[in-house]
């Protein structure tokens, strides 16, 4: 089974930026745990870019015969019809992710643009979001 | 370790009410599976009710000493700021979950009041919102 | 043929509260009317109460063996989705009835919550209105 | 007695347009029905036009000495201020009704500038909907 | 010098319709009047119609070559952008009047879609508008 | 004369809930004070629910013969249109009053659906408010 | 008979201030014009401020025993609800003019403040405005 | 094949009205080179009126047996529910257009009752629109 | 102790202007057997202005000694952005405080753009609004 | 003559992506058919990119030289001031193009952001709406 | 060269309100260092007032001779269209200037009313914003 | 001293694009000038880029060691949530700037996604502002 996990802007930054909202680790320690712990029912590919259309691109290339996909869109998940179309024109399952609980903050990251093209939601429960979303992706294969 | 799930209403028509949206399964043989599956780690309680003051009562008398709240609150979760309140008043995590993607639904389930008192939200991976939301919490209580 | 009247909030105080808005005659006295009107075709009963939750049970507990439901939500015709969610997961149709024109009234009651979920809505001509939305059930019926 | 019946724009097509929301059987035929149902106590007058001005004409030619309108006034309900007027300039009383119930439908249908200058409303009982409001006419007549 | 007094949809019921808001005189005696009074500076035409095609029809025939027009559009004011333009497409200046002051009534009828095409705009003063737009009129003729 | 006092959902909490808004004094404790303090002139009734339409029982039990009702209505205060409606149904004097000051809270906590409907509001002052409240009534009663 | 104009903010400018909008000519010169044209039927007294608060004095000043006042009151007649509050709370008669047809330009000046507590309101026709609203004064004063 | 052409308000004045937006050459004229050019495999029909229930009438009289319907419907673009529904009701496909680029002018013209109810819009191009409009109709029918 | 009570727009003419919504006695008189009341534990300064700016300026002359201030801005409570920031500048508390219940009346005046500056609000009890307001200050002062 | 054909994000997916709204056939396909057919009179060049910035590269690099653009912007129709302020920056004139009928869609694709910057709109035909952009194009030239 | 600094509402109080916002330094001391840096190139005015219509009259006076005006109108930057008709009236260049950046503020800060009628805008730097303006007003003099 | 230059989408067009609006100077031209005033005290880097993702990036690679950045995100201020979470995820103060006073302009550029991230804000000065700007950060580091 193959999962591709794809972030947007501003986390590469991920244990830099804002901790007292992210968190202080960073994204590719967390990886590497992430893969070695479902290292026998999957392959977990990651992306990470802050240029919109080529997180499209990803999603092109990677959508229409992996098992599933986790996306963190960042700051695009509030402002992108683009990136909710790609999710759409592609036929593997996508689980949008967040970080923090993003209806803690701004009003404007209330609002998602690409949940209703996403199978799911999982916000809040920091980096352990993209396990849980790993799990949910598993039990709706094992369907 | 205890969690208490606490339904809202309508919830108790599931596996009747508008199956090719709830799906076609009772919640109470689902529970069993719950309970069975995390029987070694966890209690799981169960409350059900339409009465929105009567939620409130049993956040308040499970809040302060469980280890989790699981909480669908069903169309409440779209107007009772008194349940976002009680949320806020005790002390045990509370993770809200929807069986369904709120978002691909009518516009007034797009915005949650009580997403801004939890600790975090999964929603659209149907009954199995249930299990990913334990998992969270027992994630949270072993940090 | 059996058909239900719900009755919601502050309507139990029918004929003393604000009649020059709602009429001097109590709902009981009404009732007894309509009752001995229909009996040759239909049993007619009565529910009231002011809690929203209540209104969603007796909605379950009649909507999948009744032949329709005359439902007068009171105030929370205008705020309640969960009682609209109730009307859809039931399989009895259901019709809205206000005694009072609410479009004459307060912009907040010009807009209805439930008026989408029911077959259909009859307001303005006072308790005639129940007469009226019995009419139609038989009418249904009978097609 | 003398009740009118007026119906507004593109209600002539009524058997032909849309029968999945209007259903397919001609007003004419429908009229002539309860013409013949009420010839006892009721002369029924039928008009229609599409133009909103001769509708006004009508209304006025019409509304001051007739025991009472039924006034459909298909889309012209949702934006005519001038019909509005024209109601409240009359004597006669109005009942407003709708063959769909318009709160299923898109949003711009859910608001009626006319329903605060009617008597009362009727809808979503299909062709039935004419024959409850002359139903709620005798009743007001017979007061 | 050639004036033009253009009511729309309702005027023909002045006197009779809503006396509390629009006076109880008819406007057929208080326009002879006028005619009297104006009688050796300028003709007064009149042309009334619920039709608001008719209205935009009439300032087409008179907009080219008349000293000035005086409008009351009656509810079209507050909805008809086809007279706005109307209005604009023509060449003699366009005084519009209200004999109620509408901004003590409905919020509907606070704002005006033809104002912006028209000279100027006078309300409030009863039937006494028209003497005043004429007058204005006049003046703007000397300047 | 009699004064009854209502606190809605999540005052039951109060000197456990969130101290830093509402204080860390048991209501209980401070309404013992007040009945003490008014025992000469007034016996004050106490009634807490968090189900919005046993509040509403309340108002309806004991608003036809007391001589004023203290109202904290919680969260329902900025949802509850039937809690309105049940004040506007009663003949006893109602005051509003909330613990803390709610306009410096969220912008949804700005807007009271209930203040109407009372004779007054007081806000801002903590438990005082309960105080200030009664005085009030008793100077509305020596009127 | 006594008239009072009353000239708000930046009125004194006039024939200095954007003569595009507002004409080139100084309201003194304007004012002794008509003081001259009304010398017979009017003593007509003049006051502009800048000051908000001092335009409410004016208005408590005269408007309990003049005949009428003619108000501009410039860029408040947009913002000013205590100005509004005054001429709701004075006897005599106040007309509302501006010099230009506010409709015309920019959004924020399309809503009057002040339209709903004034007798009527007079737009568009330069500094005539004046004469028409002493007209309209006149008028009302003969009725 | 069979063409309709409809105009709506105040395009009777093309080349007349405001020849800056819509340029100075009259209909007519135009629709002879249209008619000449597409001899061959059209007759190309034309209608105009500025009444909005006419319109519609023209609309259910030829909707139903010609190969296509170029509509210009004016000011009612923006404000007709009705025309909306009349397109809806009728068979043949209806191409909206538009002279001018609305997009360009005033924002009550930017929103469009009647493009949800059409095949297709075009706009912007001047008179030629018509000419696209026809070649589209043209593809279609050869699809 | 020493309390400063600040009245704004139009509350000069108290007892004059619109008696029906503010009653019928001077505020000169009220002050006088309030000033009594008070006279052991309290001096009560009095200050009325118009405008806006010396009511800022009487905020910062007092309210960095004063043991408190009783506000009533009137209108200004709904428009002044300057007074909240005055009220903020200060060091002594201040009570905002309204004779008659605005959320009774036009929607302009359900918000107050300085209640989130003040310590507290009264509101709806006449002039005893005042009294409760020094009552509220005393208990403030002997916490 | 040059034209450049330009396309947005997910248009490289077109024949695969949702093809009951866009079409079962690949955009290359077509694009040979048009640069057949156009052989003699001009030049076809084409872009695509899911990257907004180098949509905007590609406006300057050839709007400056070419006789017209046909841009289908995708999502980015209704999210990119950027993209309105390239097509004003550049002097060749734009054709926005869309192949479904955009304003059957979602209300966030019922207002473009670019439509006030292109010379015209052409939506709803299909692919076809390119050739229709080119001729229109065509005829701008020859004018 | 000479420049007026402006400040508007509690900028009196610079220094002593809110110093964790405005910082804690007098203005008059830092004017006395702007003045002396300033001295071979500009002499520099500067006026204070609570009072809206003064600052008005102010920039009356000084707006027709002086070669820049620096203006921080506090809070009636948000709520004063009388001040920007003033600037728009007046011939000299007006920089507006807020020591904080407003933007980090409540959303009523978020909002200016004077800026479309402002030279140019700088925010958010402290006192040094007022020197950045008169660097901006050297600049424009210099061209 | 480290200063960086940042332009969004469009800028390289500076002194082609809209020259009314942004001036007819080329910004390498006035860069050049600006490194040689500053020359003593600062480097000062440029970076252009049309694509939303590489300003992130230049912002990251940055944004942690040099003394400021001078950002104009062209049409990306009103639109890039993205930008500012970079911008707050950098330690390097960075000063917003704008060449034409963008409140003159679209009511979609009278508001600023990024402000609330930068430490200030200049605007309307034409290419001054980004000397205003290096003065401002100079100001800020001596500080």
């Amino acid at each position: 089974m193959k999962i591709v996990i794809i972030n947007g802007p501003n986390l590469n930054l991920l244990g830099v930026r804002e901790p007292e909202i992210y968190g202080g680790r960073r994204f590719e320690d967390y990886l590497a745990c992430l893969q070695h712990k479902y290292n026998d029912v999957a392959t977990i590919e990651y992306f990470q870019s802050n240029v919109e259309g080529l997180i499209i691109d990803e999603l092109h290339r990677t959508g229409f015969d992996c098992d599933g996909i986790v996306l963190n869109a960042g700051a695009y998940t509030h402002t992108s019809l683009a990136i909710a179309d790609a999710i759409r024109s592609i036929t593997s399952p996508v689980v949008e992710v967040h970080i923090s609980n993003v209806h803690k903050r701004e009003p404007i990251r209330h609002h998602s643009m690409i949940s209703c093209a996403c199978a799911g939601v999982i916000a809040g429960f920091g980096l352990d979001c993209y396990r849980l979303a790993i799990e949910a992706l598993l039990a709706m294969k094992s369907e």
